[in-house]
């Protein structure tokens, strides 16, 4: 392409500082050094960790920074060594990478690649530890190791995954974030079983492929506990909670309603007190509570030991486990033998340009996900 | 037998008041109801959990009691409907019944049975929610289903384990709590595999019964952490750490002595700061923590929540796991064929009316597990 080994002036949504509305702006986006990928974004989403970041809660947010994680596009071109992808690959960003290398990638028990983990930690790239993007010549930090809130990106090698170049960009975008991450944690984390009682707390994207993931795996009953209840959506969830309808503390509510508590438990807010919820409706003996959501910063989680003692045992998930180059591939394949669901997680359709107006909407009952065409 | 359907009148060691000396009495002991089994001690064992209720900590310790349950003795009689033992059996009264019919028997999930647990907590038995023990008519409650600081007491039949008759009484009463709490927190909660890195916090008979199961496990290192350099025995630990040798918190001695961190570790104390360093040496990615320590009532754990979304799981164990009636006879046969060790744990033998000084030596750096012998 011509664009090959020069510079590419793009627009790109900056966050110049917490809380204040992002500056649609030229950026100027070098070419992909050793190991690394240049990206031409068609498709970004809105996660709720963007907003995380972009509102000041994030100790290691970096600014001026491009946010944006949940993307998909096509490669432009490709820094030396690179072999896994080329130009014109259709490919998936992701924000976990996956070296196939390094301890935890060998270690077989986690999805946690720690390759660049330091770079991508302090907003730049690994080969020279800058960033690719600049504002005449004044940088700005990557994000995530994606930055896909631009109309090109330069991500490392082990964080692109690559498609079936048949796949629709504007729905696959999604598959960079929240629902593989509630598929992930049922399917990987969790290993929901036939038959079992789930309950999942906080019910947008995240939680809804929750719903998603135990349904396929047969839960008998998928209880679902919003404070929202426009939230109250189907996606495989059998029974809604809104623990303002009553005066009890929520774990007892659900204790009640299932005889002693629910085998499994998901928390998809990001709220340390229904953390604790979420595993004390846990069934003694053998109920275990997976934390998804991200909390604010400084946040601590406590129960009282006993809790585990018994039997219940507390754990997290990151990407829903998932290995992001070989299983990212894989989820696409899923969705277009349609086997998971995407389009009825998007909600809205919007430009680059309406990037503020998208930050508004997830904060409204109504939005699930919010995809962006970049290229107006 | 000549006592059969009679009450009895033999000596035990009543707990009237936490924290006061206990007496020893001549306590009256009524024969067993329907589904009871009356049981000659021989000998019994100190556990910690003993002194934590007498120590009045326990909000649920009720006085005056009979403590006592790490114990063996011989079958006396039996209460109607009582099939699997009769007189004369070899048997260990269990702290954790297995009823085999009840929601938790019956999910291959749990060993914590639910049948008798009302009455067990409740200091009775489940027959006519009251007490075999009294002095004079007055009642005296019964501790944890089992009251083995008695020269005869009565439990649930679903509560006694029969074992292999050539078995020394004298040893094997110790498989009724600390050594199989220790061996199943590894084998059966954590399923430590080898060459895994192992931590544990606490070298009391918990703490080394899991580094004798992490050892028979496979495990390549073998950590014992504890602040009394004399219980630096061996048992299978390869390196010991005092935390008092150190400026640093203990989890960073450990992620550092062990490039990030151990696979599992345990927490065989009962301290709330020390469950929370006992996760967070964990590795990122894989590293379980399991709590085996019984907290002060009221004492909370907690975390950042960022511990077990980077991949780090949190449990406990109770009994190590163990389903009692099933598993008991199991590791009294194991101990036979030397494939557990006993001995080495016992490090005071003493008389029943000796308990007190009994009681003295558990808080010694000296003592592991001090045995009475009963009907001195
Ligand atoms: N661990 C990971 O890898 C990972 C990946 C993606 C997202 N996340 C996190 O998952 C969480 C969920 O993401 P999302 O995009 O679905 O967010 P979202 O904001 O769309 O959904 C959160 C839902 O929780 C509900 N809620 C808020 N407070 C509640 C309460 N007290 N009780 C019950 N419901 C309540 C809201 O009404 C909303 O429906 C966020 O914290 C996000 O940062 C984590
Ligand atoms: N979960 C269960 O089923 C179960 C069963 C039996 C015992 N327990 C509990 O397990 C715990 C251990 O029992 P035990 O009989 O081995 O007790 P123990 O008192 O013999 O051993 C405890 C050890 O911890 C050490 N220690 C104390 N504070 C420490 C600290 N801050 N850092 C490092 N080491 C420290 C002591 O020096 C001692 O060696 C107790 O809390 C007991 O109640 C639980
Ligand atoms: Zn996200
Ligand atoms: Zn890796
Ligand atoms: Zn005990
Ligand atoms: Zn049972």
């Amino acid at each position: 392409m011509a664009t090959q080994g020069q510079v590419i002036t793009c627009k790109a949504a900056v966050a110049y500082e917490p809380n204040k509305p992002l500056v649609i702006e030229d950026v100027q986006v070098a070419p992909p050094q050793a190991g690394e990928v240049r990206i031409k974004i068609l498709f970004t989403a809105l996660c709720h960790t963007d907003a995380y970041t972009w509102s000041g809660k994030d100790p290691e947010g970096l600014f001026p920074c491009i946010l944006g994680h949940e993307a998909a596009g096509i490669v432009e071109s490709v820094g030396e060594g690179v072999t896994e992808v080329q130009p014109g690959d259709h490919v998936i960003p992701c924000y976990q990478a996956e070296c196939r290398e390094c301890k935890f990638c060998k270690s077989g028990k986690t999805n946690l690649c720690g390759k660049v983990r330091t770079a991508t930690g302090a907003g730049v790239m690994m080969n020279d530890r800058k960033s690719r993007f600049s504002i005449n010549g004044k940088p700005i930090y990557h994000f995530m190791g994606t930055s896909t809130f631009s109309q090109y990106t330069v991500v490392h090698d082990v964080s692109v995954a690559k498609i079936d170049p048949q796949a629709p960009l504007d729905k696959v975008c999604l598959l960079g974030c929240g629902v593989p991450t509630g598929l992930g944690a049922v399917w990987n984390t969790a290993k929901v079983e036939t038959g079992a009682i789930v309950a999942i707390f906080g019910l947008g994207t995240v939680g809804l492929a929750v719903a998603e993931g135990a349904k396929s795996a047969g839960a008998s009953r998928i209880i679902g506990v919003d404070i929202d209840s426009k939230k109250f959506d189907n996606f495989g969830v059998t029974e809604f909670v809104n623990p303002k309808d009553y005066d009890k503390p929520i774990q007892q509510v659900l204790v009640d309603l299932t005889d002693g508590g629910v085998d499994y438990s998901f928390e998809c807010i990001g709220n340390v007190s229904v953390m604790r919820a979420a595993l004390e409706c846990c069934h003694k003996g053998w109920g275990t509570s997976v934390i998804i959501g991200v909390a604010a910063s400084g946040q601590e989680i406590s129960t009282r030991p006993f809790q585990l003692v018994t039997g219940r045992v507390w754990k997290g998930t990151a990407f829903g486990g998932f290995k992001s180059r070989s299983q990212v591939p894989w989820l696409v394949d899923k969705y277009m033998m349609k086997e998971i669901k995407i389009d009825e997680y998007i909600t809205h359709n919007l430009t680059l340009g309406d990037i503020n107006k998208a930050f508004d909407l997830m904060h409204e009952g109504g939005c699930l996900r919010c995809v962006l065409k970049m290229n107006e």
